[in-house]
């Protein structure tokens, strides 16, 4: 994934305000005059990969075209506690307003993008690809990806339309129809979408073997222990590429890494990292 | 917060399906009749506060009018590992296009329930209401908070738009007008939202007193320790509410709440719950 | 309410254009060339207080980036009759086109603040505050609220959602299962929005006493007598503010204020103000 | 103008309960259950002309499917004083939270259609017919009109889309090129639209006969008085039909229309129109 | 109709953009770098009247404020094979991206144009108009409009909304209630929509005459051959316009101008243009 | 494509009635009661395969939930001139101000499927796959593409999110940094979409022969004649899979398929196919 499309920024910036500031700031609006000037640094308090700069940018953007902004530290760079990562100027309102909404991203996003470098750092120099997954917040999933992209890991599929995944639970008619579930299906895939590229789950050795028979250009191999992965891995060297897939942890990462396989998918990247701790502090 | 608004189940299956499946789910598409039925359990695979069921339900009702679903649990109840939450009848291929989406939803949400649930239990019987903060996920406030209610805590204000805070920022364009910047922010809050009640934000004992005196409704006591806590709660007995606010975690929540605080808001309730395992099982 | 949210004014300018323009300007397209440029001068045939400007100024823009405004009155000011808000020199096809739209929102809001300031003015030196109340137009209760402003008016909750109001139709449930409808119905919303105030309705100074030992913030009373207002306003020192409200008219409000409510509350500010009357003179 | 479109009613009802409801009825929704029921009617306080019961509907149903309604008057029907318009069933809570908004539209439109009625009775037996201007609340043209035929009125155009209306501020860059402005005017419009009836703004007898010579369909006659009334409808009569516009009120209404001309437009019947005073008697 | 209206092009060229790049250009992402400049000359490759550029443009300025664009055509301008439209100078990302988008507006508009220009060059100098029809690709009707003038052509009513048009379906009802169908119809449509002109289809002389007395402002005469045009038109003369209407094609539009119709409408100047052959050069 | 979305259906149903019907059908308002009922029957006047059908349906629906429909023809089937599509039967209102819509709909979706079809029937027996592009009109790609299917064809890629397409203008910057711009291109898709086809553009044989060395999915052959492609396809025979593009007609593309080609892609097939001739007889 590229940067952020500008559009994706702003369609999140305007939802995020609309929430947040509604009928409008009471407390900013009674105590603060509209001429106020004030500058604030944020700042993180804790070692991070950075992601969500722009997002926070946007959000004081939107409240005031006045507001300056410097930038302290780059998307997807390290940034050690304590350290800088923009300084704002401007109408004092638009600063005390854009706050919560401005961290609340850069703290999530950030949080994606520095665990994933955990897991990205963990396998390093075995050639394994780390993978995000489809377990991403609704409404969120393109910012969320772009977030593992800083912290250096790749994208998995965006969603259901742009590659082509046989599960187990895909096979259930065809196994009505025809004695080779996995090839049949392979096969209408191909048919109907001649472009796109076919994954195929598997649980077992021999579910490699037929997939790989099948022609399937990925095999997904679910929840197997690290003997099974690399027996799967040896059988699709030159045929297929493989991706282990599972409850996957930071852990247990580098020795599924060292079985060979291409691609290692990870859950947690978004589903269960934490926001890291950045503040805003104000020089008023 | 009472039940989820339908308007906003509405908009959050709509922005997560439209993501999701985008231009179609191709691999079901390809390989799963239009006429195939089937039938699946969502079972959690570990103890949790069940929140998000309805917005799992309208995702598969969403996909095809023909589902028809079964509630096995309550939001809010407290469900064991491996018990199911719904049962879900209906054409194959809208269970299959939206297992995700529904998942998506229940783990993040149950995860916040059930987070809250922990740290309700560990104040109980002290008089501590548990709080959730702003530390939401853009465009998921209502739901993020309406989770919490499910895990038993309480809903802090929604936005910036129906209570007055007064923050130290706040007050630094008073300081050069007046010499009791406090006093003048409330007078000025009550002059122009009458009908608003008015929280001051004190970092010390000073700042406390200079609150009461002022006439606030609430006083949030911010990183203070426990010594602190318990001369602030005193002062501020029968005069204005209190509430402890900075950093609170599940091992320091109890002694918190016993220092005789009204309210406790904890950002991690909705900032880093992680999502619980929940899955579906397909019979069919 | 701080000046009007650029987002706002935006929404309601396009959506006043896409119904007034439609598929176009027929006749200015047939009539008018594109290279035409003009000049006009807003002005007022009545004394007024202006109000809407913002929003006339953003009809124009929205209808050619090179339209230059200058500004004759602030938002807020008392103009004379025959005296001039703004002059807009640009595109002749723009002013022609945005001159219906422009005027619209000027006469109306400029309408609800004049009305507004009558009022204001009525009560002068009572300190009683004059309130706004729901009973405005669908869709534009921002800008009505924001045009009593201007008039020196206060606002009153922005909806239902700001605070809690307990009527008599709230009661009837809690009458089956409390002795004490009023205190129990205060009780829970407390419990459940411990950071929003509460008012309370009273027809009766028996409700208002009741309303008084349940601990409401504020207390509604509703269409009573001078009498009785004044009664209820004895009872309510230092415990409650109060607000007057029902069928209040300019002729009657001065009466009501000298009673010392904190509060009154008109519908006709909102509910009953007619356009005032302002054109669009061009100098071609 | 047939019935309201439907999908007209459903946005402005959805506008006005997001304006009002947001982020929720607190009051409500702490002291009502969810299974209380309810009932009530909506009764006028004054005799008026009913316009506006459709959006009212609406907003109930949405708030819920249970809610039953039976309607007591028909829309455009004189209703007496004291009398019922509709009787509204179902959950207390739905009854309570749309009741505002309800009323907020049929005190509104039926305000409208009231006003209107007033002047078609006026003008009765003389020929003339009751048109509404463009001045009307931004957002709410086709509710306004609608309101308008409800009293008896006709619609004037809707917007500058469906006709060609030639006014003095359209001719100036024409006089430039043409000795008879008006002229190259309507052959320019024919000749650009050539299915959209040409209708001539007048101010004086002399540009009546420019009009007519160049074969206007339509001719405005702007603030004549009587006199020159009368002497331009002789002229128009048999070449084009006349209309009498500005400044006109009930008291002068019928003169002008015995003065022969085919309509009389009325910028107050949509700009200044109070709200009638119609209310909701719960019976819980 | 004039130039397109900015909202116009923009909602378009969103939606293009939106359908055509999705979750992103990842081809391009993949393989150009953010800063690699380029340019490109849009070069027609057969003899076309332009129309659509301003979209192309568009298109392009969207995707990157640093895109410059010289104009080497107008819109509506004769442009020979192999002559330049524009050129476009900016980031290689934005250029590779909208290519295919800028290129489906032009091709498509100007086809439409091209072919309205060859049935407005086949009738010249007989003083017969060419207008369109509502035969429109749904969602494009404006712009398919917009092309009709470039290529020479005039505009019908542009909806259902902005002129009565009376076909013999309509007229099924009111038969059974009166002997003179066409004239109760004509009757009521100018009872209710004074300012609109009224159109009569009519397939016979005998509804010729019948709409004439009714006072029709226009008859569309349709699928007539020419024997019953020329006697349709001289019937007409000096009473209503005449509109010829019905399978015409380039070979016999001649013909069907020189019986003297005011107006020829073609349904396949927008239902059937084929897309001309435009391409974009690019200088790497 | 599996069947058209639903909500892709009234998307594009909204924006037509919108666009056609606006502020009102006002003939079908002035004439019609709204109690005439009608019944109609759709036909095809020309030998078709039909698409578009549930559009239609949509468009009547919408207009009133009394309508209702038969089919008599199934999408993508093959129907003779003067056949029937579906008889709608309902309130006279909703027949008469929805046929244009629901023609324009189908007349222009069964264009394309009838132009497929004859495309597929000219390769028959080669087993070559007919693919549409991305020359489809901006906002009616998921349309199209559904009617390409309706008569045969399969879909190529659904834009530029869903597969790598590296064409001439992709390599550019790549040629100053490395020898082989082709591998390198291949090699930093791999990198970013490791999930995703690659298909490289060639002019010529040469380029043909880097494509395959560095590994690509896809060759498309671009405007090779029938010697190059038969060389190119052997070649490519068991390495990658080969598409013929570029100016392929009806005449000529039997010729291509019998070179070997894997897939041919037409541009015609949606941005020049005509509306076929299909009307509404009513039988009122």
């Amino acid at each position: 994934m590229g940067p952020l499309k500008a559009e994706e920024i702003c369609r999140a910036v305007h939802l995020a305000l609309a929430e947040d500031v509604g009928s409008g700031d009471v407390t900013t609006a009674a105590t603060v005059p509209e001429t106020a000037l004030a500058s604030a640094s944020m700042r993180t308090r804790e070692t991070i990969v950075a992601a969500g700069m722009p997002l926070a940018e946007t959000t004081f953007f939107e409240l005031s075209s006045a507001v300056k902004i410097e930038r302290a530290a780059k998307e997807g760079q390290r940034v050690e506690a304590n350290r800088g990562l923009m300084r704002i100027t401007g109408p004092a309102r638009a600063l005390l307003t854009g706050e919560r909404v401005a961290l609340n991203f850069v703290q999530r996003l950030s949080g994606i993008a520095t665990l994933t470098a955990q897991f990205v750092e963990a396998v390093k120099g075995t050639g394994a690809c780390i993978l995000d997954t489809r377990k991403t917040t609704p409404g969120w999933r393109s910012l969320e990806k772009y977030a593992v992209t800083c912290g250096g890991g790749h994208n998995n599929r965006m969603g259901l339309f742009d590659m082509v995944m046989i599960k187990d639970n895909h096979l259930v008619a065809l196994r009505a129809e025809s004695p080779n579930a996995i090839a049949a299906a392979i096969q209408r895939a191909r048919a109907r979408y001649p472009k796109l590229k076919v994954e195929v789950e598997a649980d077992t050795l021999e579910q490699v073997e037929q997939a790989l028979d099948a022609g399937a250009d990925l095999i997904l191999l679910d929840n197997m222990n690290l003997v099974q992965l690399r027996l799967a891995v040896q059988k699709c060297k030159g045929r297929a590429q493989t991706e282990a897939s599972g409850g996957i942890n930071l852990a247990g990462v580098r020795a599924i890494a060292e079985t060979g396989v291409d691609f290692i998918s990870v859950g947690a990247l978004t589903h269960s990292a934490r926001a890291v701790d950045i503040g805003l502090d104000f020089e008023l």
